[in-house]
């Protein structure tokens, strides 16, 4: 059996997408290009989830990868139905470099004669379709499992509870920008938790131990591991959003900067001394590449980055921590925790 | 046992929005505010699905009413997802004259301190996450039936269907009002079917006959009655926004003229010789009401009007046939004709 599952999960979305292009056809090329433009907002992605819900179902002993590649389906197409909707709302048309859903269909109702005001409404219509059909289908990926109604119940239940948090943390996010004082670390974590790690995390996590048939206090051990790991990564992934490499995180490194993004890099810094001159720098649309150099250097100078990568290390170290003692096998305990050190090693 | 749904259908909804506000609380006042919103949404309607739902399992002799409370509640929060999704996609932040989701949510944003842009946003978001949360819940109605894996799986595939042509009516719509020239009468019912009359005719109808155990060919001549009584109720829906009583329907009689919106009556219209005289007042922002008045009696005059009723009143004759013949029990099939008359009936 191979290591991984990516595979199959690539070879399940192939499949759904030919059909549901073939499908769509049937109402017009408009459709079958939105079709198109959902296939490619969720291809090139990492797989993470995919590959959480099945380290956590091997790791308990399961054995049956059409139905495991079900729940690693529903959990990726969760995900691109998230990305989606979570461009729709910041406005974005381009998503690590390339047009997004919106920006393919802004794109093509300039090809069809359309004027700006049709440009927008065409990008926001297939937004909130795209993501709409997405969303479907993740549920209905665990609706259809050919598997007990008790373990499909509880599988129906987490998917539940990581949509009910995540449109939580989506708020929270949008609300918190509002507010132009201090961000506050707390919120942040908070926010981060709800927003990504939860359905990113811990509700793969859990799936893939639930589908196995793992106990109760090993699922919630998982996912509780899987909140932090995942807090770890959001951390990590905006730490590398200001300073990273913008060839391997595929975006712009002044373009968190420039937007004014409320990280936990942002919110140490906003314990420090030199918080007013970093607030009054952070979210200037006209930021430029020197502005962003000097920005970094305050972040790093006052302290910040450090405090960061450390918060980022501690919740990694949590994270480990809830396995101990947890009737998790040995040899999942060590995937995880090379996943979990492995996420927040992508910093320097 | 009652003659409807209505009462547990409403007591369903009750409870699944307290729960949902008690558990939304732990996240923050905003976000039981947004359950509130979705709440407030879902009130106040026909209860028409429900309805459907609750005929055609009743009619074919199904007993249990739990479990077809589930399956019209599923098409009942199906619904609320798609007015929300619908006015996020037209940008309208009233519905039948109050502030629908995001107009909620804008005011919030005032209320906290917030300017235009923060209230747009606010509202925008409110209304992608609200649509996405009662999505959600439509599908979850159907996946936790407690009902045998033959008939849970068809009930998901009518759903699946539902959804996946009324995105593609949905995306019509927005795409055909980019060509400024003349609607078809052809599109503008093939859009109606997709858009409305699928989800909200076809699915409940289907949905409850195979829950109560009907056979395919019944399920198949009531699905193909929906979807012909679905756009008859639809076209007269049309013609009402014009021509009714802005008291009764809700809305104003001039909004529709204003905005341009492409209906069967105004394809009937396009098919006279007094289209470019119509046209040119169409979707006029700034028309008043003496030239709403005005351009009623063009459509009345150019036989549009006369042309959209018989239309209507021919889709209810069609609708009527596909019955017949069928095996549909005779008070189920008396039950259907007084529905759809009684559809088409609302006009003079």
């Amino acid at each position: 059996m191979p290591e991984r599952l990516d595979a199959d999960v690539d070879e399940g979305l192939r499949v759904f997408f030919a059909e549901a292009r073939l499908r769509a056809g049937a109402y017009g090329s408009h459709y079958a290009a939105l079709w198109e433009s959902i296939e490619h907002q969720s291809s090139g992605g990492k797989r993470i989830r995919p590959g959480l819900v099945w380290s956590a179902y091997r790791g308990f002993g399961g054995v049956d990868r059409t139905v495991v590649t079900g729940v690693a389906l529903a959990f990726e197409l969760l995900h691109t139905a998230f990305l989606i909707h979570d461009d729709l709302i910041d406005r974005d048309t381009v998503r690590r470099g390339v047009p997004n859903v919106a920006g393919r269909f802004a794109a093509r109702a300039t090809e069809f004669g359309g004027d700006a005001r049709a440009s927008e409404v065409w990008g926001a219509t297939a937004a909130v379709l795209a993501g709409d059909l997405a969303l479907s289908r993740a549920h209905r990926e665990i609706a259809i499992l050919p598997i007990g109604d008790d373990r499909r119940r509880a599988l129906l239940d987490i998917l539940d509870h990581a949509v009910f948090v995540s449109a939580a943390g989506e708020l929270a996010d949008v609300v918190s920008s509002l507010h132009g004082s201090t961000p506050e670390l707390e919120g942040v974590l908070a926010m981060l938790e709800q927003k990504t790690a939860v359905y990113s995390f811990e509700a793969p996590l859990s799936a893939g131990a639930v589908l196995a048939g793992a106990p109760a206090s090993a699922v919630a051990a998982l996912g509780r591991f899987g909140r932090l790991a995942g807090v770890a990564f959001q951390i990590t992934d905006d730490v590398l959003g200001v300073f990273g490499d913008p060839v391997s995180t595929g975006k712009s490194a002044s373009a968190d900067l420039r937007e004014g993004k409320r990280t936990a890099l942002i919110a140490h810094a906003a314990a420090t001394t030199a918080w007013p001159e970093i607030r009054d720098r952070l979210g200037d649309p006209a930021l430029d590449d020197a502005g962003a150099s000097a920005l970094r250097e305050r972040l790093r100078g006052c302290g910040a980055l450090d405090a960061a990568v450390a918060s980022a290390a501690e919740h990694v170290t949590l994270a480990l921590h809830e396995l101990e003692g947890a009737e998790v096998p040995l040899q999942l305990r060590s995937e995880l925790a090379g996943f979990a050190q492995q996420a927040i090693g992508r910093v320097r």
